[in-house]
């Protein structure tokens, strides 16, 4: 459950988000990780960014190793070893951004698993049952992407929206059958996606009809997909005007420093994204300013300072000098992403924190 | 300076040998941090693998990031921020091993830089500066190791042991020149190295050559290069009633648990070998009784275990399970190698601590 604690003058708010697993402080962060494992970090180094709900994501954890046993070995919990908080997505994105070969049904979308070749359908109601198995505290209902298909956009985009609502109606209804019973304090929460793309009238719609449902969280779904900057804060600012301010607000996707902060300026209250690190892997991090670094530069090769001056991350505070780092990179060891990576997500963290009491 | 403090009734004997950085205990094993990085681990979790000492191999730093580079970041010691002891290699076996393109004259070897396309020559002379500008702590000398090229073995074998004598004391020469007026607190180690393959005569011959020079430490090269275990095995038995007990003995690039075990019955102090990390990444551990168990398998799907039940490594202490690692394999998440590393790491430590007191 929501708790708004205050409203900013700058358009930002602060809250509490009560799971089952733990109540976190809102805006936050969650660093991905994607196959169960923030990649190449322990989940310790993780929590010492600063995060305190993980994101795992469904469609990957469902084709390996498999709910059942993730569930087997304690639910993605006890399986990737974090205590706190877990989201996992309903793997609609990654069924229609990585499966070639789909079918979309009234009933929900087949597609072919890249590794086995088998067809694998996946519908509202089995997300649901994956989710729960996998052990999240915080379950996504499963959407209809194919009005993110630019040649489709304008065809399919109403026709999606409308899908997407039938559908968080039927995982609604199967989320209450699998949980009925299930102590209050125990209780995962679900979260419906508002879709709509960049028309106004559709994301308005879109975001009524979530509102008005029993959801426990807003997610704006169908941004941050390829769209300009201006486009996404023009309708983020759009947007900022028509929530209900009980409930929490997810924007998926988004993990920019610019976008995160005007999007928190804008009412947001959760981020997840692969940016800090995918990038920290290839070498590019944040430094004051939001300024772009790219670590492999020949400029580091003797530069004994850190990453960011300023900066209180584990690379930083240790004294990882960019210079070794910039030879860690050339030399393809893990290393280097790794420290990159626990640099990039503390910077979104800092930024996260830099609005909260 | 080494010290003997005990021989034990297994063959094994303790000591203490004084570098500059610390006196360690020995006997030990090196873990290899081939360009100054043991693979994806941060120095700390080497360390907290027991590991007293640090290889790292001239011929990559030389290449990149190239020895003065390391020097003005503080040696390796500021570099790759290891305050311990830290031993390097003359650079020789890379050459001959890596480099396709080579040319050997009594001056040196001559080869091409892979990635420059460059000419490189390194000659004993080039090999003492470079290790000094590394900032090592135990240097050890440049020999020729063409006696271990099989087609020219039998012809090759004992010029190169003749050249390798020369070169060793042009490596001592060059030493006492560049570390003259050096305080003895402060004063590296020097390494020779004693050759002759499986010839009993020629090995002989180069051990009583290099133990009668100032070296600090006597190495045995050109074993664990291909040969059979019982070939060396047998030779560790010839060599083991030649040594000189004042000097300590490091038994190069031996790190397989049976070999070890019988190299500590048969007087050896020292040893490295990529094996541990490098099997470690690819899902290879070994487990009590020295048996080999890989993380890959389909059979640790869903096994809640720890890589070892009897082992105090990090990643077993942590309780990361066999599934997780083994699902973190099949996914090429660079954790799963480094905890597979630690475990490995710590496995050859816990060999060598059971002979220590």
């Amino acid at each position: 459950m929501f708790q708004e604690i205050k409203n900013n003058r700058d358009g930002s708010r602060i809250g509490l988000l009560r799971t089952r697993a733990a109540t976190v402080s809102t805006p936050f962060f969650m660093p991905v990780a994607t196959r169960g494992a923030v990649k190449g970090l322990e989940p310790q180094e993780v929590l010492a960014t600063g995060a305190q709900v993980l994101l795992s994501n469904t469609y990957h954890l469902h084709l390996a190793p498999g709910e059942k046993a993730v569930k087997k070995l304690g639910g993605l919990h006890g399986f990737a070893r974090w205590a706190g908080p877990i989201l996992t997505d309903s793997g609609g994105f990654q069924v229609f951004s990585l499966s070639h070969v789909r079918k979309i049904t009234e009933d929900g979308v087949t597609f072919k698993d890249p590794a086995s070749g088998q067809e694998v359908l996946i519908t509202p109601e089995k997300s649901m049952r994956i989710q729960l198995d996998l052990g999240s505290d915080i379950i996504m209902a499963f959407d209809d992407l194919t009005g993110l298909d630019p040649a489709k956009a304008a065809v399919r985009e109403e026709e999606a929206v409308e899908r997407t609502h039938r559908w968080l109606l039927r995982c609604i209804a199967e989320f209450k059958k699998l949980t009925k019973g299930v102590k209050a304090a125990d209780h995962p929460l679900l979260f419906g996606i508002a879709q709509g793309g960049l028309n106004q009238k559709l994301r308005r719609k879109s975001l009524e009809f979530v509102q008005s449902t029993e959801v426990d969280g807003l997610a704006i779904g169908g941004l941050s997909v390829g769209e300009g900057t201006k486009e996404m804060h023009a309708m983020l600012e759009f947007l900022s005007t028509l929530y209900d301010p009980a409930k929490i607000r997810y924007l998926m996707g988004v993990g920019e420093p610019g976008n995160m902060r005007f999007a928190i300026q804008h009412g947001i209250d959760m981020f997840d994204c692969v940016l800090p690190t995918r990038n920290g892997r290839h070498g590019s991090v944040w430094i004051t300013g939001d300024k772009k670094l790219n670590l492999r530069n020949g400029g580091h090769v003797t530069d004994k300072g850190p990453i960011d001056d300023d900066c209180d991350c584990y690379a930083c505070q240790q004294g990882y000098s960019r210079a070794y780092l910039r030879h860690l990179f050339k030399m393809a060891d893990p290393l280097a992403g790794r420290l990159a990576s626990i640099h990039n997500l503390r910077y979104l963290q800092r930024i996260c924190e830099s609005y909260r009491p």
